[in-house]
């Protein structure tokens, strides 16, 4: 039996637990910093398979670790927050917390890292060194993992060699897609708040209407990607949000809004936020306001740089048992993650992964339509549903063999579960 | 003694307890049919003073009633419901209640008509006729008055001979103004669901973004009056409230917009909200947006017209009281009222009048600068506030004047308090 | 025979070639100051009827008098230029001038004031006094008035006891307007360019978008009625020219806005142009314009005041040849017109009035769709197109009775033509 | 003496006379297909220097060849026509012909290729082969190329081994840029007419507004770049053009838009032509058109690709005459060339470049600060000004390195000039 096929089997042998375990968390989802309830999962589980788990790390993050003899320490993060999303899927284990949705899919990203864990667990004769296994908090506000990291993690669980990590996405399920170097964005985000004055609604001479002040900024703040940004660069200015009044008679006094900016370069983000507070403020001052608008920051990424030898490591031993046509390089995403953080603070390598959760036809006949994402629910859409069985499947194996791959062998020959 | 002298005199033995009861009530605003602590003010006061009184008339509404001879049947009207708005006068008698204000005066409106009823029984030898008193809940969103109505008002508590009512305004204390005709204008109310396609903030290109489609909306509604109406007319749009997502990195699902439509002719009404559905339908096309907008149609309030006899009447009386300077027309206006039910289902006739509560010299100041309005917090602003003893001075007074007019005369001749 | 119908005789008598001139005149459109063969036309017919004619008084201005012994001196207006609109009417008579049309009719008001030349000259026996008939250039542009005024025009031609003028509108035929007190409204016209940054189109990110920059002021200055004007007050921002750039791959240095604002209130004329002035500066900050905008006064008009005294008596004659039902109070409107400053110049009343162009059945079936005007072209339309014949009749005829109204009688009777 | 010494002082001799060219060509600038002068001065030049001269190919282009025994057909092209751009560089040598320049530097391809001609003719007996010259007209209509070629230049004048040509761009002078592979944009570019309709300045009540229904359009345009176009894709949508109107009070009929896109990607191009008819077509919608609005295809360039081997070659020869260092690669840019028509017609690989033509100070300085093109005037800029004579130098150098390497050497060892 390969290498391969023995993974296999031990990955199915786990599988239908493994897809309860999804299901119970995707049906109940937990924002940044709360996740109480999947923390607790995550330990029971992690310590059912033997790891010495601390909980509360960086409030409500889990570490697991597992010891076995001399070798590597290897990280393996997850995160598992979820968004304020209502959730559509109409899917039977669908959010049971209004309002609340893992439309992100870290409920996947749990449910492989512990599958992964039991599988490494179940075979720790085959490996030597030290499994750090990072459940973090607080992944969508950007501040987990500096949370974790500010509370001793390395300090306390040990500097790890080499951080490895996942995210699920619109790929075919089966395939993982990794990119070397830069490879997600920088975040900025702002919560920007505009001031009028409220009026009756029957009387707009007397007000300043931060209705349409707010209106304008947003049309305006188009022209940010479309006429300020050169084409070749990647970035993207998205107002999330965006809430003035709460009737239709009343002029409120002021509108909010929320907007993130993803950049690759600095001068490009330097620019970018510089056009987005000279729009805000000179919108106010075209609509006549009295008061400055004010700017407060919200979450800050900076850009994730996976490690050019890392990722040849790892990706060879994903292709190993994934297959080769099944490991590709997508470039460049827009998205962003503060697994990077890890890496930094440790000055260890990072290679952080994409892996399918998407109908094999599905994806191709979107990708042959050159349309690719147009049809198939993108992550944080209230939509966004991954096939489990077939998702947790490459989860957990991609997972498997990239942590196999850098841990120690017992004689130094290569081993497979 | 003058009978202005003598009610001057009646309304200042009232005013302090009168003081006390506006403030208290306007720490403690409450919405549109959930005047319940209001309902339950009004009825022991207008008890106390010798009315008969139910409760519970259309849902909330309290009418009181008191009966001395054969003469007319007057009904005098407040409404007494609230706003969603956040108080932020700094005053020591401001909301408790968060997100809710006594930002129109509606208190004020309960506090004179009790001063008036106090008065009003007091000098009942010298009038004959029927009292109705009636405190209307929900007139913001439009409703309160036809509840009342279809809960056998008039059936119930006798058809009236003429409907009178009172509005504060930012007009200076002392003063009455009154316009005979169309008076109040047409409201129509909408909800407006703007259907996008939601997804990560980081990839715009796989939504339909509901936030820029709202945003594009507003900008083109400023141009139905802009545009679409002439110059002559007198018709607002106000777009009150818009809401859409909650975060800086998602692309929500949908914008709700909630706007207002005054007019004061049916025609200019009639193209108004078309000219709103084929701008929010048009828009919903240009973003690409695959799901048609829905639209709720939300209050809508009738042309208030005053009718010139009961007007010249009425203000006769009350110029008689308060000075013949201190009675103006101030022409149409573009707020809305939902008194002129109660006119139109008893087919009696409505006099209606604003009554000033800003102070005299700040009002002139504001005036002769010819920009009125634009340092007066007008009705509905978190800033309104107007000055507690000199306003309800000004109410009672007119308030208890017209009642007067109206009632008939133990023998035959004018009577004053 | 009556006044009327020896009137309507006399007008018949002149009507072909009235009508003959009339299409000649419209064949050949002239802009402001180079009405040259215009101007020729009206000398060699008013020279014709015997009339006294200077030509050149303010520029390309032309006077005719003719006196007839003591009493009172009638000024009769007439203006002649045309407008930069490309004529789309297909009439056989349509402009033969590229770009240029009488798109307002002044060529009607030149054939009505020549036709009431010569009926008057014709039956010079029936009044006593002078006529001094006013060809004036420039009214499109505001300025044509006021060069006659300052050339001399009441040193030379003496002062008159009263101001008569006429307008052709989409009124039916056989139809007259007026309104006593201020009825045309002020006009400020402003060009404003904006500057941005030129660059090739490829690479916008050189440049500051004049386009963009533009595109977003005019829907911002759609605000400034929509939000800043009180509902009840009568204005008006237009925004008719927009011109940047001149190919689809060079992004042009600036924009040129060109625009008028139009009130009968001087308030809210400050407020609107300080409105303007404000979006316009505070959207090149948003831009990131390194030049500020440029303001050009262009026209200036003040509102037309008519004497209360000379409509109800000129409007009187002119019902009296027309029929009761046929004169009619158009209320305020919001076109301009710089006659009134004949008027304040010789501190002589003014009445100034609407005639009608427009078939009746047309007009009627438009007026009781409540639509009138969205069926009917409009003057500055290049398709107004006013039906010769009768709009000829009616403007002579109302032009004749006003001025016969005026004269002074031979014997003390009133005298008809 | 090297071969780039060698070809620095036949560069130097005849640089006086090509920088007094290069003056009369700025001097004379010729809109496309209009190039008769410059035509003219290219025919007498290239004659002089013993090429065999034919005029009129493709309309106004002109092709110069000079044949030398046997070896490869090399083509060698420069573009000639200008831009409808008013210069406003002060230069003394300055545009004499108002509202065209030579703002892209199509007199510096021209004079460049006249002076490598002369050289190339001069140093005859070291190369064999034969030399095409290719001048062509309306490049930036995206047409000349299409038209020599239609008129039969590979029949009349042979089909080249390879297609050589270059740009000036805002590097430092002496610098190149070439990139192997997609290099400039495909570009399509659009007239749009949208149709209102018109009125009176002070009725917009009885128009639809051209003006507001452009510039709304304009606003809305920004979102296909911003919103639905993938952030890692290169693509631009430019509106160069915006006209409509002619006065401040008329309300015209129309406004014409022209605007031009830019992509890499088949798939993208197709997404944006159609979000651009969509938003269009929704725009009039919303505007309450009545008419629909018409697209005309204007210019449409494809994709250039440089080959990959000949890239290396040519620039392998380039840096061994101006510098190992001076040769970078852009990346692919958005500009766009019909060049590539030619190898495509030929179907012979195409090497085509950038050269230098700004000062190489104030290039460091612009690049160092991060914003390099914020303060160097871009091409097709009003104030775009390359420095004559070292701009001449690096453009006469690189061409003739580039032919010398693709022609055939007399005895097959390598020569230089």
């Amino acid at each position: 039996m390969t290498a391969s096929q023995e993974l296999d089997r031990a990955v199915r042998g786990e599988l239908d637990s493994l897809v309860d375990l999804y299901q119970d968390l995707h049906a109940h989802p937990e924002l940044s910093f709360a996740e109480h309830r999947t923390a607790a999962t995550v330990a029971r589980h992690a310590a059912s398979y033997g790891y010495d788990v601390t909980s509360g790390v960086g409030r409500t993050g889990v570490v697991a670790v597992l010891d076995h003899g001399e070798g590597p320490t290897v990280l393996l993060r997850a995160d598992f927050d979820a968004l304020p999303v209502t959730e559509r899927t109409g899917l039977p284990y669908a959010s049971r917390t209004a309002g609340v949705m893992h439309a992100c899919g870290h409920d996947l990203h749990v449910t492989c890292l512990l599958g992964a864990l039991k599988l490494l667990a179940d075979a720790r004769e085959r490996w030597r060194g030290r499994i750090v296994a990072v459940f973090q908090p607080a992944e969508e506000v950007g501040e987990g993992a500096r949370a974790m990291i500010d509370d001793g993690l390395f300090d306390r669980f040990g500097t790890p060699d080499v951080v490895l990590g996942q995210h699920v996405a619109p790929l075919a399920v089966g395939m993982v897609a990794c990119h070397a170097g830069p490879a997600f964005a920088a975040t900025d985000s702002l919560k920007v708040v505009m001031y009028g004055k409220g009026a009756h609604g029957s009387r707009p001479e007397t007000s300043v209407d931060p209705v349409v002040m707010a209106a304008a900024t947003v049309m305006r703040l188009q022209t940010v990607v479309s006429r300020e940004v050169p084409a070749g660069e990647t970035a993207v200015l998205t107002v999330g949000s965006l809430r003035a009044g709460t009737v239709d008679n009343i002029i409120p006094d002021e509108a909010e809004l929320r907007l993130s900016i993803r950049t690759y370069d600095e001068d490009i983000r330097t620019r970018m936020r510089a056009a987005v507070e000279r729009i805000v403020r000179g919108e106010a001052l075209v609509a006549g306001a009295e008061r400055e608008p004010e700017f407060t920051a919200l979450d800050a990424f900076p850009v994730l740089v996976n490690d050019e030898a890392a990722v040849a490591r790892t990706m060879g031993a994903v292709a190993g048992v994934l297959g080769d046509g099944q490991v590709i390089d997508p470039g460049p995403v827009t998205g962003s993650e503060d697994v990077g953080l890890f890496g930094t603070a440790a000055k260890a390598p990072v290679c952080y992964w994409l892996f399918g959760g998407c109908d094999a036809e599905v994806y191709a006949a979107a990708a042959a339509g050159g349309t690719l994402d147009r049809d198939v629910p993108s992550n944080h859409s209230p939509l966004f549903a991954p096939l489990a069985a077939p998702a947790v499947t490459t989860g957990v194996t991609a997972m498997t063999a990239a942590a196999l791959e850098w841990l120690g062998r017992p004689g130094g020959t290569a081993e497979s579960i």
